[in-house]
C-alpha cells in the first residue's frame, strides 16, 4: 500500500508506503547495498565497481512517478491520492566509513553539483512540486544504512514547513519589500555573536531562535532562490562552508555527530514564491551533550513549541573554539 | 536564562531555558524526588507520606509567571519577552512502578477532574492563553523521571500546532458550517475500520492520515470544547475509554508501551475559537515494531511531511485483537 491521505485536521497531507516496513536495516559492513559491486562480491545498487557520486530511485520509495492506485476510497472530508512524486537516494562516496567531513571540499563541491542538477531534473516532473534535498546521519537519528547517502524528494505538493517558512517570509515581504532570510544574514553578520564561520558567499550560524541545541544554517549571503541560481564560486563556497561545518561538529563533540541536513529552495511549480524563496541548509543534530539527546516530546509533538536548553551565542562560541582546532 | 525569542522565518516563538540542563535524569527509585517524603527518607518535592494525585509548580521551568528579564535584547525583525506562563507537573501516583494501565478508571477519572481544575486555575490567568495538558511516558520519548506524572504547561500564545489545528477547523467551519471533529467523528464510527473502542461518550481510533503507527485519537463524541464543559459522566467516560487504551497498548507490545499524550482545548483568551474548539487527545507511541522506532528526520522535521509505513486500518485491528486479551 503506497498513498496520500489528507488530514482536515491539520491541513497536512500525510504519506503511507507499507513496504518499507521491510527496507534493509542496519545491514554489516560486507552486506552493505549501498557499496560499489566488486568482482565476486554481493550485487549492490550500483552495478559499478567504483564510482565517485551515485544517484538513483529509492528502492523503497514512499513517492514515485508511477504510483499503484491508492487502496481506500477518500471522501470529500478525507480525501486520498496516489503518492505522486520522486524519492531518490544520493551516495556520497563509494567508500563506505567516510563522511562529508572526510571526503574533502571539491568532493563536495561536485556533491552540490549534482544537487543542483536533481533539483533541476526533478522539478521539471509534472508530478514533482518541491524538491526537498536532505541527509539523515547516524544511528541516533534513525538511519537504517551507515553508508554515507542522502535523499532527495519531490513532493506533490509544497510540504507543511517548507510552506510555513514560505507564508513566513511573504508576510514579511509584504509588511517590508525584503526577503527575510536577507535581513536575517545581514542581522547576524552585523552583530556576529551567533556566527560559526562565514566565507565570500556563505553564513553559518547559530539561528537567534535555534530549535536544536547545536542548530546551525547556512545561508547564501545573495538573494539566490536555489542552487540553480549559484555561480561556480559560489556552488563551491557552500562545499567549503558545509565541510567546515562538519568538520567543526566532530571535533567539539569528539566523535562523527549525528544530525539531519534539510535544504530548502524554491518551489518547483509556477508560483508567486521566488522573491521570499532564499537558498538555506538547516542541520541539525539531536545531540545536546555527547551523552545526551534532545528529544521531541510533548510541547514539540503535540504544540509545536520548541523548548531548547542552551543558550546560541554560546553554543556559537562552543563551535568557534571547536573550529580553530581542525 | 530564560526567555522567549521569535523566529522570522517560521513565525514562531521559541522557548529557552538553560537551567534546564541540569535538572535530574534518571535517578535511583530510592532517590525518585516525586515519591512521597517517608519518614526519615529523602526530603522530595512532596512533603507528605502518602498522596493520591499531587500537582506543583515544575522546578525546573520554561514558562513561569514572573520569569527574568530576557539576557539580550531583541530587534524589530526578531523581538524577545520574558518566557511568561506556567509548567506544572501531575503526580499521577504515589506509588513509582505503575501506569495510568495499573491505577484504575476511578483514579484516571480524579485525575480528569485535577487536569480540569488546572485548565480552568491556568487559563484565568493573565499570561496565559493556552493551557496544554500533557504526558510524557518512557525512556524512548526522552522522559527524565520514571515516576508516573504528566505535565501542564501554560503558554503565553496559542502554540504553533494547535493553532494549525484551530485555523484547520476554521477553515472547515467557513466552509461547511460544522466542526471538523464533529465530522471526523461522525465518518470514524459509521466507517468502523479504524475505531479502536468507545463507549458512552468518546471514541478511540486511528486517525485516518495517522502521523505515527499506533497514533489514537481520544475524541469527545459531543461537542466540547473542554474538559469544563464535560459532565461527570463524561469525564468518567473519558477515563474509563483512556485506560482502556493505555492497556490495549501493553497488551499488544507485551510491555508498557511508551507515549506521547497530548490534550487540545480551545485556547483560555477570548478569541473566536470556542466553535471550533473540539477536546481531543492524542495518544503518540514512537514504536512501530516492539524493536523498533518511528524517528522524526529529514522529511518530517525539515519538510513537516510525515511517512507513515503502516496501515491505520491494519493497526487498528491489532489494537481492537489486543484489546479482546485485556
Amino acid at each position: 500500500m503506497t498513498e496520500r491521505r489528507y488530514d482536515p485536521t491539520t491541513g497536512e497531507w500525510r504519506t503511507f508506503a507499507t513496504h518499507r516496513q521491510g527496507r534493509t536495516f542496519l545491514p554489516a559492513t560486507d552486506d552493505c547495498p549501498l557499496c560499489p559491486t566488486r568482482p565476486g562480491g554481493l550485487q549492490t545498487e550500483v552495478p559499478r565497481a567504483a564510482y565517485q557520486i551515485a544517484v538513483f530511485d529509492n528502492r523503497f520509495p514512499s513517492l514515485s512517478a508511477q504510483p499503484p492506485e491508492p487502496t481506500v476510497a477518500g471522501t470529500d472530508l478525507s480525501p486520498v491520492e496516489p503518492a505522486r512524486g520522486a524519492t531518490e537516494v544520493v551516495l556520497y562516496s563509494d567508500r563506505h566509513d567516510v563522511t562529508l567531513a572526510d571526503v574533502g571540499v571539491d568532493h563536495i563541491a561536485r556533491l552540490v553539483d549534482v544537487w543542483a542538477d536533481r533539483y533541476a531534473v526533478l522539478g521539471a516532473r509534472d508530478e514533482v512540486a518541491y524538491v526537498f534535498i536532505f541527509e539523515n546521519k547516524g544511528e541516533s537519528v534513525g538511519v537504517t544504512l551507515h553508508h554515507p547517502h542522502g535523499q532527495i524528494y519531490g513532493y506533490p505538493d509544497i510540504p507543511p514547513r517548507a510552506r510555513q517558512q514560505l507564508e513566513a517570509a511573504q508576510r514579511h515581504f509584504d509588511r517590508n519589500g525584503t526577503c527575510v532570510w536577507c535581513d536575517v544574514v545581514g542581522q547576524e553578520r552585523a552583530d556576529g555573536l551567533r556566527v560559526v564561520a562565514t566565507n565570500a558567499h556563505w553564513l553559518a550560524f547559530v539561528p537567534f531562535a535555534a530549535r536544536f541545541p547545536y542548530e546551525v544554517q547556512l545561508v547564501a549571503l545573495r538573494h539566490a532562490p536555489s542552487l540553480l541560481d549559484l555561480s561556480d564560486p559560489e556552488r563551491h563556497s557552500l562545499a567549503e562552508l558545509l565541510h567546515r561545518v562538519v568538520r567543526t561538529y566532530d571535533a567539539l563533540f569528539g566523535f562523527s555527530l549525528p544530525y539531519v541536513m534539510s535544504m530548502h529552495q524554491a518551489p518547483t511549480d509556477d508560483g508567486p514564491w521566488l522573491p521570499v524563496s532564499h537558498l538555506h541548509l538547516e542541520l541539525t543534530p539531536f545531540h545536546r551533550t555527547a551523552e545526551r539527546l534532545k528529544y521531541l516530546a510533548g510541547s514539540e509533538l503535540g504544540a509545536g513549541a520548541f523548548i531548547n536548553d542552551t543558550v546560541p551565542e554560546q553554543t556559537a562560541q562552543a563551535l568557534r573554539l571547536a573550529l580553530e582546532r581542525t
